[in-house]
């Protein structure tokens, strides 16, 4: 008999399908696991599958008194109680890298989209504007990317390649982050106010936690400037969704690309109203190529696991 | 006194400022001279500016007999009648390389957008879907960048750009072009029809003219197949667009990018109905920096010209 492993986000059960030809999967769908099976059903789960940013604490991890591994699907963990989960003696395993390719495309995607007003673009040639002389959102023409100053805030996977893409378009890049690294052709900057002061598109791939949490402000938006773009691709907890919507209302900074929210899913209608913005439902990672390099790192880790090893993709913390 | 320039295109004024702060500048907005000015007030004119996308032909050459210089805002010249020209001893200028960083970051803006599907995923949000939890139009994950095969057809200037943009997409890059260039990093396919058959994403920006008119036909399209998409920068002209537009509703191909039109400003209902298009207002190269290259190169033409030399940016034909 195959091995139980507990559901615990809410996937599409086409993307759980490969992990489902090895594992007996339960799925909770993003819920309290007690409120879709009986603690008896829970008793024997040892492992689990998360989104990781959902939040996952010790009263989830005492509804499965025999869990031995949390793993994550895809490359965060900031749900993930970490000291919970030592305490009962829980590993943690994610994705690292798997997805990094396909969410600094979505970075670029919506840095384009915002700076080139791509929406309001395709709007007037749908509703007719174009056709009827009416005229254009886009009369004055707007910087263009070479020379562009952009700030790669966290130089993990994600923002290596967000970098490597944006300098592709001949944009001046700088980043910051906990360690400078000598290898990188780009310029590091002190501090995330440097960074901020310095560029005008500011690309988040930070990895979200306590530290990080609304660490892009009214203070910082101001900083950024009336010219500023904000990308998002990280999590919603890095800005402080409120300051960042009142900055796009009364022009503080030009726009912003977000895939991701401070209470997913969910886009306030006073984000989703603004004409300066591109929004995603947090598909950063949901590409074909993406989802087969996660799922891969769920499998060896799941693997791993009931072989009685340890975890080829733990989270080191 | 300034000497007389006449504007043959529709230009937004902001956009003729500066040559207009040199030059004594006469609007016919698009529309044959002679609707707008008496032969008394066109028999000086020795050089006018175009778009070098309308058609500008013998019988408008002949409302100027002083007509010495024809002066292309932008890239294309191939609106222009060379023969005609010629024949009068008009010289034809144009702004080669001023807009190509621009006109590819476009192109790779319309390739992002429509392979992740960015409109529909902005509009699931904007709409409220997101939230309800209604079924999420972006459901089946589609390949990524990484391993994507683009095509590059026509490789000047602004299909190196192209090329070395996608390339940074970790994309397998191929181009045809009527010379091989062996400084390129990219393969070589001795053929549209090859290139065609290989690729995913063609990327057109060849130079238009009576030998590509509808090269991109249907049989073209069928080559390219379910999972191609097509992105255009270059000229309406190069695609038969009722073709493409047949194309794109039965899915013989999965999208297109369309920054250009068979008749502008005009994209008809038939094209702006489909959910799997992007499509721009012919904007390639309307970013600021681009504009000032532009006129850059269009004042050289003029100076030049006025001071009796010839053209530095003459059109070679």
């Amino acid at each position: 008999m195959a091995d139980k492993v507990l559901i615990y986000s809410r996937f599409p059960k086409a993307m759980m399908k490969r992990i489902g030809e090895r594992y007996d999967l339960i799925d909770a769908g993003g819920k309290p696991p007690l409120e879709t099976f009986s603690r008896d059903e829970l008793k024997d789960v040892r492992a689990l599958i998360t989104a990781g940013g959902q939040a996952l604490k010790s009263d989830v991890m005492d509804m499965m008194p025999a869990l031995g591994a949390i793993v994550c699907y895809g490359t965060g963990y900031d749900g993930v109680d970490f000291k919970a989960a030592a305490e009962r003696k829980i590993v943690v395993g994610n994705s690292p890298g798997a997805n990094a390719a396909s969410v600094a495309d979505l970075a670029l995607t919506l840095m384009l989209a915002v700076t080139r007003r791509l929406l309001p673009a395709d709007q007037y040639l749908r509703e007719g504007g174009w056709s009827s002389a009416k005229p254009s959102p886009l009369m004055s023409p707007q910087p263009g990317n070479p020379g562009r100053k952009v700030g790669v805030y966290g130089m993990g996977e994600i923002g290596r390649k967000i970098a490597s893409r944006v300098a592709a378009f001949e944009c001046d890049v700088a980043y910051t982050n906990r360690t400078k690294y000598d290898d990188l052709p780009y310029r590091h900057e002190p501090s995330l106010e440097a960074l901020v002061e310095w560029c005008d598109v500011l690309m988040i791939a930070v990895r979200a936690g306590a530290e990080t949490h609304h660490i892009i402000d009214a203070a910082m938006l101001k900083k950024l400037g009336p010219n500023g773009v904000v990308v998002n691709i990280s999590r919603g907890s890095v800005i402080d969704q409120a300051a960042l919507t009142a900055a796009l209302v009364d022009k503080t900074i030009a726009g912003a690309g977000l895939d991701v929210f401070e209470k997913e899913p969910h886009a306030p209608d006073a984000l989703t109203a603004l004409p300066n913005v591109v929004l995603t439902p947090h598909v950063g990672g949901h590409t074909l190529d993406s989802h087969m390099a996660m799922q891969d790192c769920v499998i060896a880790n799941l693997d791993a696991f009931y072989a009685g090893n340890g975890l080829p993709h733990a989270v080191a913390v």
